[in-house]
Order: structure tokens, then C-alpha cells, then sequence
């Protein structure tokens, strides 16, 4: 069978994992590494599908749970999919939903991409994912291993999520590269909870497996990615990169951890388990120093909410660090954002005129600071990706890691 | 002495008052008529300065009393000017601040651009234009023949204007043409007071022209033009226009209306009073219909806000009238806003996706709104200006005006 998604390796780095390929979509190619837009609601934010190019994005994540409670995953199939529905002709993917049922809603995980929830109570059979969304919108997700039953972070009303349901919504999405339907734990889960929800993530991987491969038309054009589980254990991290690994995905996504010190240290050994050949996408981590430990590891595409959330209160990347545009001495400052960057905004705009954007509430603020973080990610992977091929990797790793403070 | 703004008649129509020319200012020429998008502070809300040309916009209104107050006149100069401050390097106008310290906030008058306060009371000597606005933030003007003293929006701050220090303001922003600093009396305000305003206004005209021509600097790279007042009394209206006539400015704005009533009907009276050979711009004035008044009516160049607060509301301009963007029926419409539009919005957004972004809230929505009104009002200038040129103004306008539902 001829995959809708294939993926090359040209180049691997002789240090580490790293290595440099071509994710091939049925909307084009993914240079990799790469950092993928997310755009959860088939929007960037601020950010226009029409700046994508400006921004040099490859491909963008939208998520099945948002769509489905809003337009609907009808009305974006109706739209032609959700890369016609926003407008932008590259590769898409779609996260499955299973974190954003679990974690219902947007309100969640605001500090650090999507994983910085803490001693977040569970009992036996319900996860509360989230305090204050719980008591506001009185959510609760009950998972039984048929599927999990939820509300809608929207309007409270009932939901029903099963493996089958998420592959019937991202068939109707119709992004090139789906993610399979996954059980995300609570962080304050023992081992022995998360041991059980793993081994229902696995089930659960095989049914959604099922329910694509029979699905012959999204089969021809849509590719699926297991996602490895285990929250913070490395046994079971392991356990489950090993199973999933013998799945026929044509990729993995490594998720569902909300703190980075969780995963990133045992991400290499991962990797180990999961077939080379296969891409691997990592979810929600998106700091520079994050980005090079997993590509160090073996990552191909990583996404995060970083670019977007941290531009619109003005905290923006630069070669030797974040900053905020808000800080005083930028008042009269001429220079560009970051002097190292490529971005249009750099090209342009001065400190000096998006501070003033951001004391004045402007809304072009966020949509400027949003751009160059973009672009700065973007031309990160760009720049990991050429190191790689010239076999530089880790003297660029050096020389970036080395100017950039924390 | 060569002015730095100069005026070109290539046409007049035969039937109205209406001309085709070309403003040459130091940053290039306005064709007209033209619609000059308003910056306020220096920025058109999402638009940035990147998406001017995709838009069709030749030249931008910025204030002097929102730029004065933030970030100050001083670091503005300091950016070499508003136009290069934002980043944009074709014309640009300042407004005097007259309007705003009068009004006392962007607040006030939301409904129809910024002339839709009505009964408003005013005491004599003090002038006190929104309740709502006095009422939270403690705000007065208070006007003398010297000036006038009012307080911040922002912080409540004590300030004061004078024609002298309004043209210093202004010269520091650096704009291609400034306007004279007015008094701008309340809708509710008799004809005695009116009057006696007025006669104020054209004093402050007479001293507003003294301090700009005395600055050589700024005289040879600024033009300014005189505002004609008088409210809703025509007879004031034809005598402010044939009073500033006198003097010499380079251009007239005619403003200070509340209503539109007030002033459309007697436009075209009162650009009979003012020499032909200099530009006219009506200041605040958008609509598509009244776009058409006042081209007929003689005037060049328009500038109103509206483009942009529609946008963020979901009104669209379309050829058959306005309509909004969350309506239920556009949810699965695959069309784009105006059939008829050659914005890069309408060539590549659904009614769909942006139905979608409006319902959830996404800061996206009101940049494609603002992005699609703006050009609507740029090329109806645009069409405006082709039929003058081929003498077919009336017929144009028919054809217009007999498909757009107001």
C-alpha cells in the first residue's frame, strides 16, 4: 500500500539522534526539524494563513476536540478540510483531542505551553483536571474503557469521545497526519493509575488504528500517529514507546506530559524504542533549549503554543534571550526586536514603535510579537536542520546556547 | 516659496462639484479622491503597516492629542517621525487634537465615527461632552482665548493646548500635513456660543498658520490646513469657510460636526467658499453613501474610523450594503465577504472561516473584517476617482448606490 505520508532521513547527525528529512504530505513537504504552527482552532491567533510564507511555517496542528465543539468537524468538512477552511494550501495535522477532553479547555496549562498543571486532584474513575475550570463550567471527564464521557468547556452540555468517534471527527477534518485517540493522565496520578491509563492508551491506539485503516478513503490520504504515553515513569515511557512501536502508525507523537523535566530527559531512550524510520513529533514543547534536546533526541516536528501566547503579553525571543517589549528602555529604542533575525517585523518595526503598541493595548502588538516569535522558531529548526547536514550540530548548539540566557 | 504639498486638478466633473487630482506631498502622492485610513496612535488598529499596500491605502491620519499623551511627541520625533515611527513611508496627516481634547477620549462617540454625541450638556466656559466619560474619569476642557486645559483619558492628568504648542506637537510628529488647532463645541451648544467659538477657531487658525510658517524646519516639509467649524449652523459654516479662505493654508479640513446631518447638506455650499485650487479632506465621514455627498460636494480626501471598528464588531462592507459576519446563515457559506472585492481577504477567506472566527472570539476575526473594509472604502475612492476621470460620476454612482442597502 502506497502511504499518503512518507518520510525520508537524509542526514544523521554522528553525535546523537538528530537527523535531518522529508516529512512528504499530500500538501507538501516538511523539512525537518521542523516547528509546526499551532493553530487550535484553525487560526495562528493573530496570525494569518496569508503570513505563513512571511513566517516560513511548513505546517500547522489544529485540534479535533476544539473543532468539534466549534464550528464542528461538519462544517470544516464541508469547507473542503481544515487546511482549505483557514485558507492555507501545506501539510496540517490534527491533535486528537484526547489532552484537551481530559484537560477541558483552554484555560489550562497557561504557564508553560500546554504542560504546566500541578497536584491536580483525581479520584478513582474521574479526573478534575483543573480547579478553576471545574468549578466555573463544572467540568469533569469520566473515562470507562469504552471512551470517556466530558463537557464542553464552551457551554457545559455532554460529550462522548471513543477512539472510533475522534478518527470519524478527524476523517471529517481531513488533515494529512492524525493523531490517535489517547488517555492523558493527571500529573498527581500513581503509578499505578497511570500504569492502568496507559494500558487503555494502547487499547485505545489499536482501536483508532482500526477505525482509520478501514476507513479506506481517509486511509488514501490521511496518515496516523500513535501517541507514546506513561506520564512522568520512565519504565512505563518505555513500556509504551516499545508497544506502540510494533503498531502499524506511520509516526509517533510523544505527549501527554505536563512537566518538561517529565520527558525531555528520557526522550533519547524513547526514541530508542520507536522504529528509526518513522517520524516522531513531539507535542507542546516549544523553548529554543527544549528544541535542541529534542532534536538532539531524535525529534522531527515539534509544536507549541509558545510563539503565540507569549507574543500577545509581549514576552519575545532573541538570540540571546526573552524579553518583554513592555521594559522602559525599549521607549526610545530603534533597533529591530532581535538584530540576528530574518522575520518581516524585524525587516520593519522598531522597539520603540511596538512598545508603544504594547503600553497603548494595540492589537497589532500581539499580531507583531506573535510573527517574530514564529519566525524565530521556524528559523531555529531551519537553522538545527542545516547544522545537522553540514554536521555542525552540536557547535551550533554551542555557539546558540552559549548567547542565549534562560 | 515652494510649498511641500501641492495640488493637481486633472479633471472636473461637469454635473457637481467633484475633481480628480493629485496631492504631492514628500512621501508621494495621494490620487483623489482617496480614503485616508485613520492611525490614531500611530497604528490602524490589527493592520499593520505591512498589509498598506495589499490594501490599496496612499496615506494615513494620525492624532496629535493620543500621540502627544502616548508615547509623547518627543520619542515620536525621536523615530524620525509618525510615518517612519509606523513603520510606513508614504503620506501622512496629523489632526490638531482640537476634536479629542474636546471630546476627552477615544470613548466617545462610538456610533457613527467620531461624531455621534448628541445632547450633551455644556456650561458656559466649561464644556463637558461626555457624561459617561466625566462621570469615570473626572475629565474637563476647559477653554480660554489663550487655550485650552483639559485632563488625560488616561490618567486624569492636567494638560493644556494652545494653537502654538498644538503646531509644536505636530511639528515633532512630522507629518506631511497638519490641520490648525480648533475649538470643537458641543452638539448642544446655542448659536451664540457657537458663534463665539467659532470666531475663537479662526483667531487660533490665524495663530496655528503664524507658528507653523515662523518654523522654517517645518514649514518647507509640512503643510498645514485650516478646519472649518460653525456646527449645525449653515450660516456659520459658509462664514468659517470664507474667513479661513482668506488666510493661507495649503488645504481645509471641514469637521467638527456631531451629526452628519449638519454637514452633508451643506458641504457642497461650503466648499463653494473655499478656493478651488486647494485640497479639501472631510474629517470623520465614511460611509459609502456619504462618500458619494461628498465627492460631488468637491471634497478630496476622507478619512473615518469606521473600516476598522466595524471590523472588530464583524460588520462588512459588501456592494450590496453592510451585513454581519456572525450571522447563523454564513456558518457554512463558502463564499467570500463581497463578491465583488478584490481585497487579498475576499480572494482568500469564506464567509465560513471567518463566521467561524467571530463566534470564537479569535483575534483573527477583526483584522480580515478591518482588512476587507478598509480596501472596500479604498477602491469605492478609487472607482469614485476612474469615473470622475471618464465623466461618468452620476451613472457610477447610480449603479452603486442602486444595489447598496444602507
Amino acid at each position: 500500500m502506497k502511504r499518503p505520508v512518507s518520510f525520508d532521513i537524509e542526514k544523521r547527525d554522528e553525535k546523537s539522534l538528530a537527523r535531518a528529512g522529508t516529512i512528504s504530505t499530500p500538501h507538501g513537504d516538511i523539512r525537518t526539524p521542523a516547528f509546526i504552527a499551532v493553530a487550535t482552532k484553525a487560526t495562528t491567533k493573530g496570525l494569518g494563513s496569508f503570513m505563513y510564507e512571511d513566517m516560513g511555517i511548513q505546517g500547522i496542528i489544529a485540534n479535533a476536540y476544539h473543532l468539534y465543539l466549534t464550528p464542528g468537524e461538519k462544517i470544516v468538512e464541508h469547507a473542503g478540510g481544515v487546511g482549505k477552511f483557514m485558507a492555507w494550501d501545506g501539510p496540517t495535522m490534527t491533535d486528537s483531542g484526547g489532552f484537551q477532553v481530559f484537560s477541558l479547555g483552554e484555560g489550562f496549562g497557561k504557564v508553560v505551553s500546554k504542560i504546566s498543571i500541578e497536584d491536580v486532584p483525581r479520584e478513582a474513575g474521574v479526573a478534575v483536571y483543573d480547579e478553576d475550570v471545574a468549578t466555573s463550567h463544572g467540568k469533569l471527564a469520566i473515562v470507562d474503557d469504552e471512551g470517556v464521557s466530558f463537557t464542553s468547556h464552551i457551554n457545559g452540555s455532554l460529550h462522548r469521545f471513543t477512539p472510533e468517534r475522534s478518527m470519524e471527527i478527524q476523517h471529517a477534518l481531513g488533515a494529512d497526519i492524525i493523531f490517535a485517540f489517547d488517555e492523558c493522565t493527571s500529573p498527581a496520578a500513581d503509578c499505578v493509575y497511570q500504569k492502568e491509563a496507559m494500558e487503555r492508551t494502547h487499547r485505545w491506539a489499536k482501536r483508532s488504528l482500526a477505525a482509520h485503516r478501514q476507513n479506506i478513503g481517509a486511509n488514501m490520504r490521511q496518515a496516523i500517529y500513535g501517541i507514546v504515553q506513561g506520564g512522568r515513569y520512565e519504565d512505563l515511557r518505555l513500556q509504551s514507546a516499545h508497544e506502540l512501536a510494533e503498531l502499524d502508525f506511520d509516526g509517533f507523537g510523544i505527549g501527554g506530559s505536563f512537566s518538561k523535566q517529565d520527558i525531555l530527559g528520557i526522550l533519547e531512550k524513547v526514541n530508542r524504542e520507536l522504529p528509526e524510520q518513522k517520524p516522531r513529533h513531539l507535542l507542546g514543547i516549544g523553548e529554543p533549549e527544549d528544541i535542541f534536546i529534542g532534536a538532539a533526541a531524535g525529534i522531527d516536528t515539534f509544536d507549541c503554543v509558545l510563539p503565540t501566547r507569549n507574543g500577545r503579553n509581549g514576552t519575545v525571543f532573541t538570540h540571546t534571550g526573552k524579553t518583554n517589549m513592555e521594559r522602559s528602555e525599549y521607549a526610545t529604542d530603534l533597533g529591530p526586536i532581535d538584530t540576528a533575525c530574518d522575520c518581516f517585523v524585524c525587516k520593519k518595526y522598531t522597539k520603540s514603535y511596538i512598545h508603544h503598541l504594547f503600553r497603548s493595548k494595540e492589537m497589532l502588538a500581539g499580531v507583531l510579537a506573535s510573527a517574530h516569535n514564529m519566525r524565530f522558531l521556524t528559523r531555529l529548526t531551519e537553522n538545527i536542520r542545516t547544522a545537522i547536514l553540514e554536521d555542525r550540530l552540536s557547535e551550533y548548539a554551542r555557539e546558540f546556547l552559549g548567547g542565549y540566557k534562560k
